[in-house]
């Protein structure tokens, strides 16, 4: 057979990051590739013992069809004890309980995007958001970042200049490739500005908990007294990611077109484990939790930058991130990263090569490092690694 | 704020029957609307075993990222135990996880339609799925049934006028909503068509399992050498619906979009539920269950059709549906259901206004009703409450 396919489906393409992975599946790579929290972290007794209690106690009910909104506890959990930590005020009507926050960025592309509409993001930004706006045949006008996030002064000159963009894509927290952070005063700017030109922002924020030193700079939503932001939250980072659960916050008037594309696209999330993360957040202490994760990411993190500090070649940058699970290296202009990594991989060593992070192309010469999946030993194995690899190509 | 949507939001709606199930929520409302199965059959005590087990066991893996193809040992068992039983030889490489069939609906709608393209399917049908297929601004050309299912030889002439489709969608057994199952000479008609027009065949099969007498049909998949049959199944109705697993069956060719589909939409369906469902039925004998539900329905359906016939008006019609869970009543021609239910919920009696079911309108005169959610003395009851609003209306 041969099948006649939509416009969208035709340029459905692999996920490059994807087919990477299945390459540095063998036990003796030391991958930096994946974006995977670290397992050890979950929280196994404290899930085992409400999942029981749930399905003791409300079981029936539990593995029936439910609202398409999402459950009521989880909702009022993620508002009470989640946006209350990025100085969002909110309300459970405003949330969604949507498959990860992955589906949130999916939902937010069919709600704004006709084929060839333009979305404004960061350069470089999420692959998985990339791959979900090129579905959609999007164009992009990529605005440049600095150690302060998305350099708004660059968008104002792009907005002032006519360009009309369906909505702002960012990631302010430690931004999934550079794991950068986006200043308070260009959050506020920013909002200013979605206000002015009258177009929405999309904040996604499965990152913003994750912080290594200091306050979390509230989310941009935290400003938005005119309702242009959609909030995308996840439970991939502070929890786990297989449960499969996130949330879109907005408001009602929007919200309403997402629950009525939620119900068309799976009717609603799973039942059972919508209750069973209410229950937990209501029985144990989530922040308790997050700061377990935070003591041991910032430790892996901190030994991966001493370790590119000792080992890598000088004329090596990367960034520092405070938080969140990446850090993003830039290589002299001659070296591509994808060639690179066929090198790393000889000596089993791992990492994603930045290129496809760029919506627009270009800028060979990158590479995303993850540190939260890796114990310290490896950590350190792998850097070496990497660096006798980066010697030879410097 | 005023948000710019994209064509397709903007036609969103609300589902009538989800507007309607909210009305019916009152305690004292016997709701024949719904289409939920009966929560006391759920496997409560099983499935807590095999979560307690799989959460004990492989609890860390459960909650990290997975395969988006779905759960090796999951897609094995369906293919062993449930693709046997609707008679189609397939391998696990041909499945892909999904959550519910309603997500493998809204696949085939991105894969195969691009705005205004054409769907071919039974009048009436599945309202969930003319709600996705209406969201890509889908044109109808609809096959009217009989008591053997869609009239194939209808759909033959339709081809034959030159008519181009890019799928033809049916729900074969026990439709959703007349309750009505196709024989098996249309099956291998509908493949051969299928075949010589080029067309592929979306066979939804979330009810073929809960038969009431006699063998079930083998599905239209079991006679496609060709592969342009895309079957979607679910756990739904043989074991709960909230736990949203369901499956697309599909030749790799096409399933590969259908994978890379999943990845960008919410990247893989809960891992731990996949892992549970598995185990549940690598353990216990699902058939058995199947038959346990099988008993309980058969019992309602009869009830339900007795009490019709003993109350309702002679000129009513109604099919005796031999499985699934809804039976579907013709009013004489002057009757709008929707009037009617206005009439009935006066009376605490509820039920579904069957026009929405109809893609291309007309036909105000069916409703559906569900006999799966309900205790024999509430069927009993419900149907001499609504037999009395109808004995006022003829």
């Amino acid at each position: 057979m041969q099948f006649e396919l939509s416009k969208s489906a035709k340029t459905l393409k692999a996920s490059e990051i994807r087919e990477i992975l299945k390459i540095t599946e063998r036990p003796e790579v030391i991958s930096f590739a994946g974006g995977l929290p670290a397992p050890e972290l979950f929280p196994l007794e404290e899930l085992s013992a409400v999942s029981a209690d749930v399905m003791s106690k409300q079981g029936r009910v539990s593995l029936q069809y439910s609202a398409t909104e999402g459950y009521v506890l989880l909702r009022e959990m993620i508002v009470s004890q989640l946006m209350s930590r990025a100085n969002v005020e909110t309300s459970k009507e405003d949330i969604l309980i949507t498959a990860g926050s992955q589906q949130g960025i999916d939902f937010c592309a069919k709600i704004f995007l006709d084929e060839g509409d333009t979305v404004i993001c960061e350069n470089p930004s999420y692959l998985g958001a990339i791959n979900v706006f090129n579905s959609h045949h999007a164009k992009y006008v990529t605005i440049p970042m600095d150690e302060h996030g998305m350099i708004v002064e660059e968008l104002e000159k792009v907005l002032a200049s006519g360009v009309k963009a369906k909505f702002i894509y960012t990631i302010p927290d430690f931004q999934n490739p550079t794991g950068v952070t986006m200043s308070l005063e260009r959050r506020k700017k920013l909002v200013e500005l979605s206000k002015y030109y009258r177009i929405p922002i999309i904040e996604d924020n499965p990152y913003g908990d994750v912080i290594f030193e200091g306050e979390r700079i509230p989310a941009i939503k935290s400003f938005d007294k005119d309702d242009w932001v959609i909030y995308l939250g996840s439970f991939s980072k502070i929890l786990c990611p297989g449960l499969r659960i996130g949330w879109i916050c907005a408001t009602q008037e929007i919200l309403h077109k997402f629950i009525l594309l939620k119900q068309i696209s799976d009717l609603q999330c799973n039942n059972l484990t919508q209750r069973e993360i209410g229950q937990f957040m209501q029985t144990y202490d989530i922040s308790k939790h997050i700061t377990k994760i935070i003591d041991v990411y910032k430790v892996r993190k901190k030994l991966m930058l001493d370790k590119m500090a000792e080992f890598f070649p000088q004329n090596i940058k990367y960034t520092n991130p405070n938080g969140g699970l990446f850090t993003w290296v830039e290589l002299p202009e001659h070296i591509d990263a994808a060639e690179l990594l066929v090198e790393a991989l000889k000596k089993n060593v791992a990492f994603v090569p930045g290129a496809p992070f760029f919506p627009n192309g270009g800028n060979k010469n990158f590479l995303r490092l993850n540190y939260s999946n890796m114990s310290e030993a490896n950590i350190e194995e792998g850097i070496k690694r990497l660096s006798f690899v980066l010697n030879k190509y410097v």
